[in-house]
């Protein structure tokens, strides 16, 4: 079987949503891609998370075509492909519709950043995207919203904001790779959470000073970081 | 005993929905129709659902008579017998006092369809009932709930809408079979909690486009359906 | 040791409530009445659940006199005893700082009926009792407490009203027995948080129309009941 | 190794916030003093606390030299200390980002006293600080963020507001020990979800009168308490 690392890491990353109960049911997937390879390893449609095995993943090339594997990948492989295409520095695509992110995505509002815990992963609001035309969704409604995302971060690195959300859908979010991706989806939900709370609690809640958001981004991100053990990923 | 399959899918829809938490105590009920043999297998009533066996479900034909088991139906089942005669096409009907969908049948309010995981199952915003006068009470309160549901129902396919908020009091929910209607009890559950946190976020949220309703309700439901692997029941 | 059964009734009560979700740490009392002996059992103070025994609880007679236990009881006896005197009908009181009810007693409002859920428990909106004076809080806070909920029921019967919101406080419900009185805590918990999703979602939802309520409430209470199985006490 | 026995109330505490379901990944530390020697065991930064072991807890002067351990201390560590400096009569201290309590900060509100389950822990608001400047931020970020707490705590006993927000970030609390500290984080969060419930039902909720508010905090605290067992440490 092909790129078994990468399956057992994509398949850690579907589970790892499930695991903190970001998922309901098939709701949800998760993907990973070997660059090298320019193979991506995907989550089959409607398969039961709890069925779910390695060697059930999908893998695809970077157009679609399945390289390996029986079932139909999920519906929305090919939001995943254009955004590996967009972004070369990510490595794994986890979507899922976690209620509170949800919310946000539904109430067209991009999610402000209210707090430390936000800038510790955004540097600064969540993006939301833009309406897709009526034509868009009908030549092709996931690869559509995977240009809907792509336009939006034109001018943001994605790696400082690792996710966005789908006007009127939910979340996708993305990392170095799937377990990374999985770990954002999981705190955008807490993020969400929060800020939902935060401003029924105050429609004024002001948005937390630059100068914060600055600090508390950098100490967990880039070269002067000092969040977590030197030398190993504990920095989330 | 009669009907052992059924009676098997009906407690299992039972479970399904203490499973996934939308029942407190003996609240809710679930059941299942033959309908070549017009019989109905239906929660007894006020029976804890730790203590519940296939044995124990109640098996009535559509005029309410018992045919076989000595506890008394479920209160609802007025209710229940309504359904399945005026809905042809429905095997199970399921319904609970779910937390957030009991709160928008209190609110008096329709759920409108903010997002795609609304558009997933239902093809446009959750019905809600009229109230009943008071003397449709006095005649036969449950009967007169089955009727509310299907004059609301008039001009909407039963299995385009799988659920409906019967206001004042809690959703009833149905489909091809009896885990069919829990799933849809299970998903109205977690529509309607997006919902709330949708509309509070923002009470202008806008609906969702009639496009991509129509794209989500579609790739999910029909015979050009590409959600899930084909020839199987994976489109939840 | 005296009142085994009783111990072991008002034992279970308190473990209800904790099982439930209802209790943070040692918050919260049950008690249960022998009202032969004029006798109450009635959790020790600021004893963890988890090591709570049915020896443990503190029995005293209705003037509030230890008569076995080593232990200090609840520092919300004399609650407890007020109400048994003024209750004769009753049988256990369980008191517990449970989120959403907690919440309306915090806001100073009753809980108003919005659906069949509460009209199946309680005969119309749940009281809230008055404010204490500031020489009624010197005088004995925790008797007073009580006057302050038995002023409030002047006029309404205790079993068709099972439970109180304490103004600024908590609530405090009642039953039968004390399991009774703990299935009554639990469903308040779940009634306060509906009428908070409904109200905050419409607010000005429509109070149950009274026909429905009393429809509900008799359906399930008194001499013409028909929810359950006859003959047991199945009822909720 | 040193410090055994501190080192293992403070790996309690650390997995009490989790066991209560505070935390989420890495997020949180808590730290204890032995007073005697000027010493702190705290928690290493981004371990996740499944791995957590009292040896991987790091020992520090009260200048933050460490004395013992090879990981890196939290990164809140300044905050930490300038605590234990400024308020003598604490032997503990957790932070978290626990969800409620953070949505009141992030809102940039004190919580309010709206009852008796607030009074019982803290003797009045729940005190917010206020923005760091700029320069302040530059110099040291989380040394000026114990300074904040400590200008807002001018005049307060800090054993009778065990706890503060910061604001814009999360809150800190404190107690005579780790596992005290570690309760009162439970309890903020407890109390913060009460408010926030109780003052989006009321946007006038009065604030608890003062006598009810120095009856249950005296019922529990000081010479007259008479809550919990005496002698024994049972008042929480």
């Amino acid at each position: 079987m092909m790129l078994q690392t990468l399956r057992e890491e994509v398949l850690e990353a579907n589970l790892e949503v499930v695991r903190r109960g970001l998922v309901l049911y098939t709701f949800g997937n998760a993907s990973g891609i070997d660059r090298q390879q320019g193979l991506v390893a995907i989550k089959p449609s409607g398969v039961p998370y709890e069925e779910l095995r390695a060697g059930d993943l999908v893998i695809t090339d970077l157009d679609g075509r399945a390289v390996e594997g029986n079932l139909r990948p999920s519906s929305d492989l090919a939001t995943h492909l254009e955004l590996y295409k967009a972004f070369p520095s990510i490595g794994g695509v986890v979507h899922t519709h976690s209620r509170f992110a949800t919310a946000w995505a539904q109430a067209s509002r991009e999610i402000p950043c209210f707090g430390t815990t936000h800038a510790d992963y955004f540097h600064g609001p969540v993006p939301l995207t833009a309406h897709l035309t009526a034509r868009e969704i009908e030549e092709g409604y996931e690869l559509a919203t995977g240009h809907a995302i792509v336009r939006r971060f034109a001018g943001l690195d994605p790696l400082v904001f690792p996710g966005v959300l789908v006007i009127g859908h939910a979340p996708f979010c993305w990392g170095k790779n799937p377990m990374d991706a999985a770990h954002h989806a999981v705190i955008l939900e807490e993020i969400a959470a929060m800020a939902y709370y935060a401003t029924t609690l105050n429609h004024a809640a002001p948005h937390l000073p630059r100068e914060v958001l600055d600090k508390h981004y950098f100490r967990k991100h880039g070269a002067d970081a000092y969040y977590g053990q030197p030398g190993t990923d504990t920095r989330r």
